[in-house]
Formats: C-alpha cells, sequence, structure tokens
C-alpha cells in the first residue's frame, strides 16, 4: 500500500521508531524533530497504519458493536448514537454484523484488536460473554443482556413497560387476550412476557398457552402468528407483541383479514420505533429512551476500559412509558 | 491482551518467526514443527492478531463497506447478501458507518489495513474515489456511483426504471403530475430524475419546477415535500417518488390530509424494499435485483483485489421493472 513510516524516516533523517513515537505524540520526541516527522509524513502524504500501531501501543481505540439483525429497524436507531457518543470519548465504532453470536463472531472479535466490545443482540444463552471474560475483553450489554450479571448493562425496563400494557388492556375490559412474544432466549423477549403475564394475573385476567406464540422480532412474526391465532379458535380482542415491527406485521395480517384495528382488535407494540408514529400504523406502544440507552453503554465501556474500580457491574435501567396512539380501544361487546 | 506468539514459541520450543509462519500455513515449515505450534496455540488458547498477521503478510483478506445512511431501511438490504458473499469468498465485511463521506472516512479507511473498498453511498462531488484511487486500493461503486468511471460499478438501471414510470402515468392520463426525487448530487437521485423527465417530455407532458422537490432519501423529505405542493397550488393527481422510503412519507402525508390514494393521488416509488409489499402500503414501485447487485459488486471487487487483468473498469446494470400494487391508478376526471 505504498508509502511506509521508513519512508517518513528516510526522508527526515530519524529513525522509524521516533516516527511512530512523532506521530502519536510521544513527549520523549525534541519538539524540532516531531516537526520535521510531520513536515515528511504530510510531504509523503502518510497516514500511519492502524496495525503497526496497534503493535507498538496494544491500546487501539476501536471499540467492537455485534449487531446480528441489521434489518430490524430497531438496531440502526441504537447505532447512530452510539458512534456519535464513542467518536466524542475518543473512540472509533467497528460494527460486527453476524448472522448469530457463534464461535466466529468471537475469532473476528479478538482477531482486530479491539478495545472493547457492545453486545447489542445478546441471547440468554450465548457463549460470547464467558468468552469474552476469559479473555479479559471489556465489554456491556446494550438493550439485551445474558443471565451472567458478569458486565455492564444499558437496558430499558422491560418488565415495567409490559406490565404497563396488562394493565392498559384490563383496564380496556379486554379478556381474550393473545401474546406474540419474542425470542425467548433474548432478556426482551423473556421480560415483556414475564411482565405481561404478572400484571394480568394480578388483574385477574387469563394468557393461555393457545393464545401464545413466541418467535424472532421479525414483521414475518406478527404477520403469521395473528392468522395462526384466527385459524385456531375464537379470535383475540387484543394482542401485545414483543415489539414493534412484530405489531406491524400484525396491524398487516389485520388489514388483509378485515379486521378493524381497533373497533375489533386491539394491538399494542413496544420499543416505539419512529415507524410506529407514522400515519399508516399510529401504534400504541411502550417507549424508552433509546438513544440515552446507546449513549450510557459508550460510556459504562469506555469507563471500564479506562480501568476504573467499580464494586461489581453497573446496570443502568431506563424506564418505559405507555405512548397512546390509535391502535387500542376498548375491547368490543361480545 | 494476554497470550502472544512469543509464549506460543517458548511453549513449543521453536523462534517466534516460525510461530507465525505455521499458523499461516507456510509450506516451508516442517510438518512436525507445526504441529507442535499448533498443540502449543491451542494449549494456550491462542489467537493470532490480525494486527501482527497483516503486517507480515500485507493482505489483511478484509474488506470495508462504506454506509453513511444505515437508518435507510434500504441498506441493509444490502449489506446482508454483501456479508454473505465477500464470506463465501474468503473475506471479512467491516462496516464503516459513516455521516457522510468526508475526509475522516478516508482516514479510517487508510487506517484499517483492508484490501478493498465497497462504496454504497457515494455522492457524484465525493472526493473518496479520487482518494482510494490515489492510494492504490482497490474499491467497487454499489447501487451508488460517482462520475469519475474510474472503477467498476453494480448498478441499477435507473433511468429506464424512471422512464417507465413516466410512461405508465402518461397512459394514465396524468397531465399533473409531481417528482419528489432523491439528492441531486447522488447518482440515483439524478439518473431517476433523468429518465423521468425524458420520458414525459416524449409523452408531451410537462414537469413544472413548481413540482419539483428533492432531498435526502428519507421519509420526512415525502411527508414534508407532499404538504408542500398541496399548500402550493392545485395538487398533483400523481408523483414520483426518488425511493421508496421518500414514497411512504407521501402515503403518510396523504393519509393525513384525507387524500385517497389512488383515487386523488397516485404514489410510486423505486426500489421495491420489503416494506413496499406491506398491506399497510402496497406501494407501486420499481424493482431491481438488490440481492444480485450486492453479490456482484463483491465479486467485482475480489476479481480486483486478485489482480485479474480487465480492460478498463466494468460496469454491470440490473434491468429495472414495474411493480404494480395499489397505489396507482387513471387520472381523476377534474
Amino acid at each position: 500500500m505504498g508509502i511506509t513510516s521508513h519512508d517518513v524516516a528516510r526522508l527526515a533523517g530519524v529513525s522509524q521508531p521516533t516516527v511512530s513515537r512523532s506521530l502519536r505524540g510521544d513527549p520523549r520526541v525534541a519538539p524540532g524533530t516531531r516537526e520535521r516527522v510531520l513536515a515528511a509524513a504530510a510531504a509523503l502524504n502518510y497516514i500511519p497504519s492502524e496495525a503497526g500501531r496497534s503493535l507498538s501501543t496494544r491500546a487501539t481505540k476501536r471499540i467492537g458493536v455485534v449487531v446480528t439483525d441489521l434489518t430490524n429497524p430497531f438496531y440502526p436507531q441504537l447505532v447512530a448514537p452510539l458512534h456519535d457518543e464513542l467518536e466524542r470519548l475518543g473512540y472509533r465504532m467497528m460494527l460486527f454484523t453476524e448472522r448469530s453470536e457463534d464461535a466466529v463472531a468471537m475469532e473476528r472479535l479478538l482477531d482486530q484488536s479491539i478495545d472493547g466490545v457492545v453486545l447489542t443482540t445478546a441471547t440468554t444463552d450465548s457463549m460470547l460473554s464467558g468468552e469474552l471474560i476469559r479473555r479479559g475483553l471489556p465489554f456491556v450489554f446494550l438493550n439485551r443482556e445474558d443471565d451472567s450479571e458478569r458486565a455492564d448493562a444499558a437496558v430499558a425496563d422491560n418488565v415495567a413497560g409490559a406490565r404497563l400494557v396488562a394493565a392498559e388492556l384490563a383496564r380496556l375490559g379486554h379478556r381474550r387476550i393473545a401474546g406474540i412474544f419474542g425470542a425467548a432466549n433474548t432478556s426482551t423477549g423473556r421480560d415483556r412476557e414475564l411482565g405481561f403475564r404478572l400484571a394480568l394475573a394480578e388483574a385477574g385476567v387469563g394468557l393461555p398457552e393457545t393464545h401464545v406464540r413466541r418467535g424472532p422480532f421479525e414483521f414475518a412474526t406478527g404477520r403469521d402468528a395473528l392468522a395462526q391465532l384466527l385459524a385456531a379458535g375464537p379470535a383475540p380482542t387484543a394482542v401485545f407483541c414483543g415489539n414493534d415491527v412484530i405489531a406491524i406485521g400484525v396491524l398487516d395480517a389485520a388489514l388483509k383479514t378485515g379486521l378493524r384495528v381497533p373497533a375489533d382488535l386491539t394491538v399494542i407494540g413496544f420499543d416505539d420505533i419512529p415507524m410506529a408514529s407514522w400515519a399508516s400504523f399510529e401504534l400504541t406502544t411502550v417507549g424508552h429512551d433509546m438513544h440515552a440507552m446507546a449513549r450510557t453503554a459508550a460510556r459504562l465501556l469506555v469507563r471500564r476500559i479506562a480501568g476504573v474500580d467499580t464494586a461489581g457491574t453497573e446496570r443502568v435501567v431506563f424506564p418505559a412509558e405507555m405512548i397512546l396512539r390509535h391502535t387500542h380501544g376498548p375491547a368490543p361487546r361480545p
């Protein structure tokens, strides 16, 4: 790839290590020498290679962000603020888009000589966090977490948010309720189901297994699950969905089968992604501050990399609130 | 980060360069020695650092993919097949998500010691391609291209696709037509506008400047532009949009103002992203094979990296076709 630090050294009349030291601002280099090196580097249009730099200093100032579900419109909402906050803190973000959190992802992470990792799509049964701990690589959970409690985390209050939905549905008089939850091996899928079930039980409303579906946090999950629920027996009057994308899939299936929302069917999502407020959907959902959550994850990780001593791990939980739009209404009279 | 190749060398009783050579399968290492090194590496759970490897071999087997617009649901559609095809070809994808194709992006690309670059969000006035050529770093344009014709490209036939839309609108009797095009400094924005104007002119239909808007390929562009067009004068009977996301923004604004689509207003997009087929939209649009386009870009780039001699650059153009759904209809009678 052309120009190397040796070329710069030759032009500046110094040794190659002096070039490296000058470019990373080492105070042991005399100001005049440093100036000569910078002038030579500029003249040659030399950009130091990260590979060389990381070998000599170890700190790479790079953070890996693992996303296994990029087509979900939720994740770009996290990635943009993560990028900006990490940049503000002097770190570069590298996005690792994998099909799943498997062993390959682990090897790739270690390969890239990064200082830390943000896990945004952890599954509760993932081996990745254990591996990261074993390797001594700092990491943080964002949005989803596993069960280890062995790392800092920035997450929404999924249990409380789902409780709000159950209370709202009970208040509106719904008794034939369905749940289309996310993947059972994710903390978001599990905790939203848990909170929903707890609050329904408290309100004395049942949730029979015949009215429960689980699946990936995708449009198709909602679309297909509603069709199945309708085919299986008496239609529910309300559906709580594990996230907004599933809920939008339910709205799609309702539209196709002529079910009116909310007159015939109440549909409620979770996350309040931008799409939820589009006029075509006006989705009633549970909101939480995704941008603040992403920024917090960045700060927790950078603090951990800096080696700041904290007693145990820190888990920052962001409050959830009902966002009442147009897809909820009172239970239709039988 | 713990274990180094020196630790492996010590345990295996060989020199550090022998460890490096063994791990990258250099045939000069005797089989017995290689086996001893692999056993030592396994025992220590050693993973060679990419930084070290790239310094010694130069080829990094890494491809940078530049995306400046990740929240646009179009790009994940390209990123997933790119990832898979590059993996199949033995390359790792690194996603560079930047706010714009600025100088920082350039420095980052060179920093990472990558073998080549896929540009997915090039602007026609970008300096990036010139810089890449100057540095001798192979690259390919995907979806968008600049005006240099100095690199291979995989793009849709944007001019022909937009021509189809104009012909369809003329056939349906529309005479008061608006265009909400994408960014003027993108090849997709420019070529879709160009094809549309050419075919409208051929059909004898005017497109006055008062009925033209341009902007980022975003939901808000369509939503705000339709509101402006309605406020400015007699409503158009048809709107062609620079992409599906803009068109979905127009549908949103139409719904809010009570305009019926397609009875009062025909809306046509471009790209046929998955969302376009959702029941809430059923968007009439122009389709092209995004996955094949992404795979082709990967292959063009890898061929270029391998140094295969080609006379000049290759530009693969993917055909576009009308996808007729439910947002188009005959012009309403005045």
